[in-house]
């Protein structure tokens, strides 16, 4: 791990460029499918999972490669951070989101900032929503312990696959959540859809660090075949 | 390897999810993909994939990620497992894929137990599931032999190529073949064309465990390259 | 390696199943696609590359896995196995390429023979045939030397390239393009159209021995890195 | 690394198949794909990405496998290369790539040279080229450090993604930019648009060298866990 700033610089460029995957490679496969969200949705989790493999790869060495408030809070749970550093952690994970967003938009020639306009609630939402963040959670805290050096490509699996099962598409990050409030494009969500959003997704992510301990409880501490952080 | 208690919870959340990536990424990618099959038929074969990586990488130390009755009897003619554990196993794998398709049908707000209406039968359908599952069973014994740090990906890029070149898009698992019984939509199968998937499936377990057999007879018993269970 | 007859039998389930992947994929593709080639040159290629990566790596420790006479050829130019192995090597893939396709179209309900009715012919296809051959022998004779563990992915991820990026969407395997002259599927080609095809494949072989030998000149003869046959 | 003439037989190679790659598979998809541009990319994208990922793992060790003069620029910056082998790099680069976009006109029987038609200009376009080289010019300065290994499937992952998620397309790469100035098909460029985007890229290209030396400020100078050059 390298020392504050840079840690917070690093999960400022990975969370940004993340939104600006989610939502450019939206708006590109909309632009181009003709109509047929399926193929736009492929295009979608294809670019997101890529990217994410990529930007956890590179940036986990150096910050742990959060860029999900869950993910960070899982990981105050388990005392791997403090809470200063959290604290820090999800402020600029929400900056970053938005500035991705941004970032997005300006290189696709749209508005910067477009008030969501797609309806995503109801019960059957938010279970999408919790048992996506519930799988990305799980898989961060037993993969971590089990299979360390391949945590780019688990997370980057989770994804693409929940894209696909979940009715929701896996929105499965309260900063991702928000940020994808201010774009009107495939990817958005309604400004009041997002509460919700988010408590399902805090309640999977609890789920999670609480079967992720009673699983991994007659394990031992550190991995046992493969080097931490790597 | 975990307690037995963790080893059946591992088997259990493996298979729910399981099914509830391929009924789910099903019904999305039908619902998406304007009567374009092949274009959901990807999606659904990309997100089962990934997922069969995922889970087989993060449960596999647990408790060995069968999530297949087929698996575990073929892990039983092996001797790798007990008899009281193979029954434990299966009994979890099947309760736990019903499970997996109600999950689907919660999430995408159907009705949850919908008898399957998709006629799957005839000795075509039968020889592909019976290619489909000597495959996987072959990849499985053999890959934990010569390469098991990789059965994660191997498995998962079996069954993305036998979505595709067998007839039956390859159930390959009786547990899955009952569950996709209660699911009307994409991935479904009628409730009486499930015996003989079943049988078909057996047969070609049967055949991989004799071949793997042969081919690996003149090789040491454990892996030379890479350590066993990672 | 294993005894010959071992890796005779490796190597005729690996190239049965190469094809019946090949053949299948490309049936079920267009038996979906509604008329759109692209989407079931897609399914066709993400298949292909799949079970090549699986058949390889489980395969590969038992036979080397060539499942082609040009990759044996090859290797029989760099005095890897000796004439009486190519000899027996070339025979049973070439017997195991058409028990392929019959098994894909028995798994489709289809006549078992098909005279193929593509017509696959012209100098620009025997380019694009020569240079296909050219970069599968280039990835494997300087992967072994430089990365001999990511063979099966290196094989898969060329082969899904020249799927698209060759007018001929790239046999690059003389067994493979003899049986595919007894199917009429979207894989098929016309069985007069298959010398032509075979001696492009031919070029590209040898001048890719030719290219790697002088690559490798001034490196060591054994990987420096990774363990051969891994 | 080899010697000179060999490093730059290396790299003319990459970079030539890279560039029929890209075009040759831009030609196939928008050839099969019945006026779905989404589809078209999805191909134009995977075939890159895997061809990217094979030559950069077969070539790496040879040359470094750069193909791409801002990658080579970034290099001599970082004084991993001197000044004579930066002007060979990046002169037989650029005849590479022209060469690359002949075979796959002369794979596809199209005119060899096709000044471009395609626009590809404005502000948000030149965004998009900046966005793309940073990103791919971090991924590798910082990849290298972190994780060496993984730099084929770390570059292959990036320009999949960023194939999706700028509004260019992401060429990120002079030498491929001025090469897709003489083909009129989907991947093609306007002659006059490629001055701005080299000046784009070579903008994002600097400011990657300078944030992945801040971010690795604090870090030792060699890999740590990973051999390098591998």
């Amino acid at each position: 791990m390298s020392t504050l700033p840079r840690r917070l610089v690093a999960e400022a460029l990975g969370t940004s460029l993340l939104l600006a995957t989610v939502v450019g490679s939206g708006i590109m496969g909309v632009t181009l499918a003709q109509g047929n969200d399926a193929v736009a949705l492929l295009a979608n989790a294809a670019a997101t999972a890529a990217v994410l493999y990529v930007l956890i790869a590179v940036l986990g060495p150096i910050s742990g490669a959060h860029f999900n408030p869950a993910v960070t809070l899982a990981m105050r749970m388990q005392r791997q951070i403090g809470t200063r550093e959290t604290l820090c952690y999800v402020c600029v994970q929400c900056i970053a989101a938005v500035l991705g967003v941004l970032l997005a938009h300006a290189m696709f020639e749209q508005g910067l900032v477009q008030p969501g306009v797609r309806a995503r609630t109801g019960a059957a939402q938010w279970l999408s929503e919790a048992v996506a963040t519930f799988g990305l959670v799980l898989t961060i805290l037993v993969g971590v312990r089990v299979r360390a050096a391949a945590i780019p490509a688990l997370v980057a699996g989770w994804i693409l696959a929940a894209y696909w099962f979940t009715a929701s598409t896996s929105f499965a990050n309260p900063a991702v959540t928000m940020a994808r409030a201010i774009t009107r494009s495939f990817a958005g969500i309604r400004p009041q859809d997002v509460p919700a959003f988010v408590a399902a997704q805090c309640v999977g992510a609890m789920l999670a660090v609480w079967v992720a301990a009673w699983l991994l409880a007659d394990r031992p501490a550190r991995p046992e075949d493969e080097p931490p952080g790597s």
